[in-house]
């Protein structure tokens, strides 16, 4: 080779270099997102997901229920701060832990029965002498009610006081119930009721009460509720799920939730606490829970005329109304009387909140969450619920110490205290944290009772979240049959045919029943609640059975109610999905237009039950119909926007504005002035409601008042309560439609 | 060549092609950022600022007021409808308007007078005759005042009613001025007071006059607060910039803002309303507005002892009190009459509303704003601050049309209707668009009147304003002087010595003048106002003195106010500045750590002036210092985080993150709860306070009137409002504290 030839071999080769560099730069499309732009725009692993949910271990959720259910657990007991040092040494995990776990204390307002002192009820004559006294515990069939730190059946907040009068049988202490006694000329005054569980709230059954005279009340269960009819020994628990005669369910006994003395504020040492004369809606009048034995020998010995039919029960005789006990039984003459002696003291009680910070949005919360505290081992409530709850932060928390996964959203969990006492945790937390939560949290999931019984998912929630709950059932799969969903067997067992999917599983709407409420009512998040439940064509029990006894133990759970926690395995694993589908997703999978029916439904019966009379009073429904026609069109735009998205390509700030569009829905339902009389209660499609019309509660309480009193300032609060609507449905629309609409 | 040679030196560039190919694609870095990526991270054009700046036109500012103050525009009425037609048509302009423009109305709730029943005063003998009466009109100094449509002085919302009795004068008509009355025996009741405006709120005067018997009040501005003391025709307008001798303030007569009868909700159609006896801060006695010549007349024929010197004023007569008139006048035994025939009514008022369109977050908002409405002509109040943004939206407009700029966030401008009837329109669109609002506010700026006289800037604002406007005063230089900035001129005129600044111009606080109040006190958004002033040092008038007046025209502004516009071009300059710094800056500007000082100096008041007796109650000032340490340490960590961002590399989402921080900072202070009677007031810094003390107004108010009752209850309440105010510090600081911290 001559020396030109290799130069000109170097030349040419470095010609074709140079054009091949020129090209690979700028010719062949290089990935045009940097790697943090790859991962601002990943969406949620599917992949990982159907890891996470093969790797929920039902053994491994057995063990959990175990420890957490070997003691009576009460909220501030010994038992339930050694179950915080527990779930905080699980969330603090070096190889499965969170990132950070810690827990967060409150000085709250409780209430306990004295132990020296117990309360009781006893049937006395005239003369003093004492001729039956209800028990005051429980009788031990299982080793397990052995336990010296059961606490006796009470019921917390109900005052202090002596009772003593004629018995009568008020049913279930409805205010109709006690309305139809006085309509037979019965003269309550003096007197003490005996109700049954079930028709109307804990406290309202006593607050009734006292509106007729009634001085003192007793609740039992009746087992025609709760144990379809079963009343012998053999046929209840230990022997099945039922409810023993000596069973007895506790609870708190009061209207409003959250710590009672420093409502809307954090319950902090330097918080002010209003006088304990200043709280609403606890029980003028001495209340205790008694088991349907007790209760049987009181209601089989009453006097009087037969109550109707549909007050009789299952003790095995015809139910009297009294007043007073028969001629010809040991009690004749004899009143009721009951003593109670509970104390009402501020302890200290934990949340523990376990954080997993979120790889891109660390600012926008997924929160899931369950009580820990219990009324006695609470192997179902909430014991249940918090197993679930571990095996889910158990495994992410591994998934994430080996670097395996990082959620893009923070994902919050909270072990509440205190909820038994009226879900005192998780309101003092969204008190503490409110513009924080309120600002930027995306959904709450709530797992209190995971397992009721295995027949059937049973989900509540606002309208949003039935999109996410569907696409997580439709994952997960039941152990008996691996074909069926666990969506399918829900629909099965429970559904309805809405307008836009046709035949549905029917999600049901969220009370204040567990600790999602101040969630939903005070911060208008999108709430949710999951459990697996029974079959209500085999049973008609108002709850499972064992429910706030000391027979809802871990043996009672592993024998009768879920045995091999298949049940608790798929409650993980839709929750888990849920969770994960919230946290991950690109777009958050929360259904807006899923509202419309709602809306449509509350529309519909307000036309139906007030139309007529409105158009009397010149009031017009007509805007409400418009609110909600743009309503609908607002979430054509914002689908039509979503659907045409690039989702992987669009900047990360459109799909944050969208996000926050979803997220924020249901914080346009939120009006803190709607109701000024309700604690909390500020969702004026959620909140709470006297009248029967299922429709906006504002509108439909303030239509009954005012066609009962026909006073005009009344129909003046229907047409506000109407504006409260509007205006609502006008604000979520608002929120939907473009972000420069103004 | 053979064939292999060819073969191999095809192959051989091919492979060196390969290797350039891959070189090329692999080994050269490209721009990581894709476009959208850049876009994204791109910081605030310092050089379009610039430029922006010198398009600011004083002549073009001139022009717009010409147009302007063509005519009276009272809210509603045709002038100011024209008003609404002209800006839309600039704003809807296609070669310098904005994206979009519209007008949104609301019906709302007004007071006039009845042209053909003018409300009148009158001094009237026993008998009946007539001896005096003020008059009906401002005297006609120039063509402006010959306008028909001039509106008689009046009182909007002043009752309708005669009133008849003897004149008593009581200098302010605050509570103390009426208490001092009566210290002295004077019967009040039935009596008619004369008061000067200033000392205390319009409205205030008569209810604080009613409460001590008064059945009627006049208003008048004294030459003494107003005029330097000048009160001769050829020492005032048109001669000068002072009040003549006819001027009468107008005004309106409530203490509350917004539509009055639909608090909380926005004024539409389908809105309840409450009954006008429900209205709450009303005055319950007539009332009417004269001139200084009048209330010369009225003043300096009272008989009584003479007024303490503080109460006398510069009419040219030594003031008595009365009550009537002195036996030696011409009045002697005569009442005063005052008949008031004002019209309440509904008429439908426009916002003019004007967007442009974020680039990379359209859902963020920087809002700016002014009225519309005047009460005569309205050259300065509010047509000076219509004609700043009238040239800002045009030069902006401008940029937008011809593809030059953009904003980062999305700007809206406002132009409120019936603003001079209580912040009417401001506080509809406030309420309508509530939550929309709220949770995408950056800031709102306001510029009312922008010009009240030449010498200085004068800037309100919430603390998180100051750094801004420090920032653009900065920049805009003072046209008599190009080395003096409005900055260096602002801190010469007026300056505190900031705990962590130095010197620093003094930033005012924000009351409920003008139509911030709903944004800052219903939503929490960080608020400002920007205007220039005038040499406290040069001029004692307690306001511009033709404020209000039928002597506010262009004539007056053009040649007293701001001959040669060249104060309204600086203010343009600055708001401008602000506005593109709010809008653009990749990291909010907003100085959350400024708000220290507030707390800082708050909590120096509560301990000074109540924590002797405070501690005698039990209750601790200490865990509101502690809150107020752990939001310095939040401002701490936050500014780290600032300081160490690599901006233009950070995540788009970390950069949304921080600047959420700091747009929400003002909302955590915001708190429904704290303040039920004051109505929209929720802001737990910035709410009405009655008491002197300048801190925590809930803390101080509670605090005023329990050492006044001594009573146990008013003590929970200073205790309650002592939780209110750390509650909002240490919710302030959970926003400022990593996203994560919960």
């Amino acid at each position: 080779m001559n020396g030109w030839k290799i130069v000109g071999g170097v030349l040419g080769g470095s010609v074709i270099l140079a054009v091949g560099l020129l090209i690979g730069h700028f010719g062949i499309s290089k990935e045009t997102q940097p790697t943090w732009a790859k991962q601002l725009s990943k969406d949620v692993d599917e992949g990982f997901i159907q890891e996470f949910m093969r790797e929920v271990d039902k053994e491994s959720i057995g063990r959990y229920l175990r420890r957490l259910t070997q003691k009576p657990h009460m909220a501030t007991t010994p038992a339930d701060e050694d179950l915080v040092t527990v779930i905080l040494s699980h969330w603090n995990d070096l190889k499965s832990g969170l990132d950070e776990a810690k827990e967060v204390r409150y000085d709250v307002f409780l209430s306990f029965p004295d132990k020296k002192n117990p309360n009781n009820v006893k049937v006395v004559t005239p003369e003093g002498t004492k001729k039956f006294e209800c028990k005051h515990a429980e009788d031990h069939l299982t080793g397990d009610q052995n336990d010296t730190d059961i606490v006796q059946p009470y019921l917390a907040f109900a005052p202090n006081g002596t009772a003593k009068g004629k018995l009568v049988y008020a049913n279930e202490g409805k205010l109709s119930d006690f309305q139809h006694l006085a309509a037979k000329m019965i003269n309550l005054t003096g007197t003490i009721a005996i109700v049954r569980y079930g028709g109307t709230g804990r406290v309202a059954k006593a607050i009734n009460a006292a509106k007729f005279g009634v001085i003192g009340v007793l609740i039992y269960s009746d087992p025609k509720d709760i144990n379809d009819g079963k009343v012998n020994p053999n046929e209840t628990y230990p022997n099945s799920w039922y409810m023993p005669p000596s069973g007895v369910e506790r609870g708190s006994f009061k209207e409003n939730f959250g710590d009672q003395l420093t409502p809307y504020y954090p319950a902090k040492e330097f918080t002010y606490r209003i006088k304990e004369s200043e709280i609403k809606g606890l029980s003028p009048i001495p209340a205790q829970p008694i088991g349907f034995e007790d209760a049987k020998v009181l209601i089989c010995n009453l006097q009087g005329s037969p109550a109707v039919d549909s007050w009789q029960g299952s003790l095995g005789c015809v139910y009297n109304i009294g007043p007073g006990f028969q001629e010809n039984s040991e009690f004749n003459s004899s009143d009721v009387e009951i003593n109670v002696y509970n104390k009402r003291t501020i302890r200290s009680s934990a949340n523990v909140i376990g954080i997993i910070r979120g790889a891109v949005e660390p600012d926008r919360y997924v929160l899931y969450g369950n009580h820990r505290d219990s009324w006695v081992h609470g192997a179902i409530d909430p014991s249940s619920g918090t197993a679930v709850m571990m095996e889910i932060t158990k495994i992410l928390g591994t998934k994430l110490k080996e670097g395996k996964w990082r959620p893009r959203r923070s994902i919050i969990f909270g072990s509440w205290g205190a909820e038994e006492f009226g879900l005192i945790g998780s309101t003092e937390f969204a008190e503490e944290y409110y513009n924080k939560l309120k600002e930027r949290t995306v959904a709450y999931i709530n797992v209190d009772i995971s397992v009721f019984a295995n027949a059937s998912l049973r989900a509540q929630g606002t309208p949003p979240a039935q999109n996410v709950i569907f696409a997580a059932s439709k994952q997960v799969t039941t152990p008996l049959d691996s074909s069926l969903t666990v969506y399918e067997n829900w629909k099965k067992h429970s559904n309805r045919t809405s307008p836009q999917y046709g035949l549905i599983p029917e999600m049901g709407t969220l009370g204040s029943g567990s600790d999602y409420a101040p969630f939903l009512h005070y911060l208008g998040i999108t709430c949710m609640d999951l459990a697996y439940t029974y079959d209500k064509g085999v049973t008609k029990a108002r709850m499972y059975p064992n429910y706030h006894t000391a027979f809802d133990t871990f043996d009672y759970a592993s024998r009768f109610i879920d045995p091999g926690f298949t049940s608790h395995q798929m409650v993980a694993r839709t929750a888990g999905n849920v969770l994960l589908r919230l946290a991950d997703s690109l777009i958050v999978p929360l259904g807006v237009r899923d509202y419309m029916e709602t809306l449509d439904r509350y529309y519909s019966k307000a036309e139906e039950n007030f139309q007529s009379n409105l158009n009397t009073k010149n009031i017009s429904l007509i805007p409400l119909r418009n609110a909600i026609n743009r309503y609908k069109k607002a979430c054509d735009t914002l689908e039509e926007t979503i659907k045409n998205l690039k989702k992987t390509e669009e900047t990360p700030l459109k799909i944050r504005m969208i996000n926050d569009q979803l997220m924020l829905l249901e914080r346009s339902f939120i009006n803190h002035m709607a109701f000024p009389d309700k604690l909390y209660y500020s969702h004026v499609i959620w909140a709470s409601r006297s009248s029967s019309v299922v429709t906006f509660p504002g509108l439909a309480d303030a239509y009954e008042k005012a066609v009962l009193s026909d006073s005009q300032d009344d129909w003046n609060q229907v047409h506000h309560h109407l504006t409260v609507a509007i205006t609502a449905v006008e604000s979520a629309a608002t929120t939907l439609e473009r972000v420069t609409d103004l």
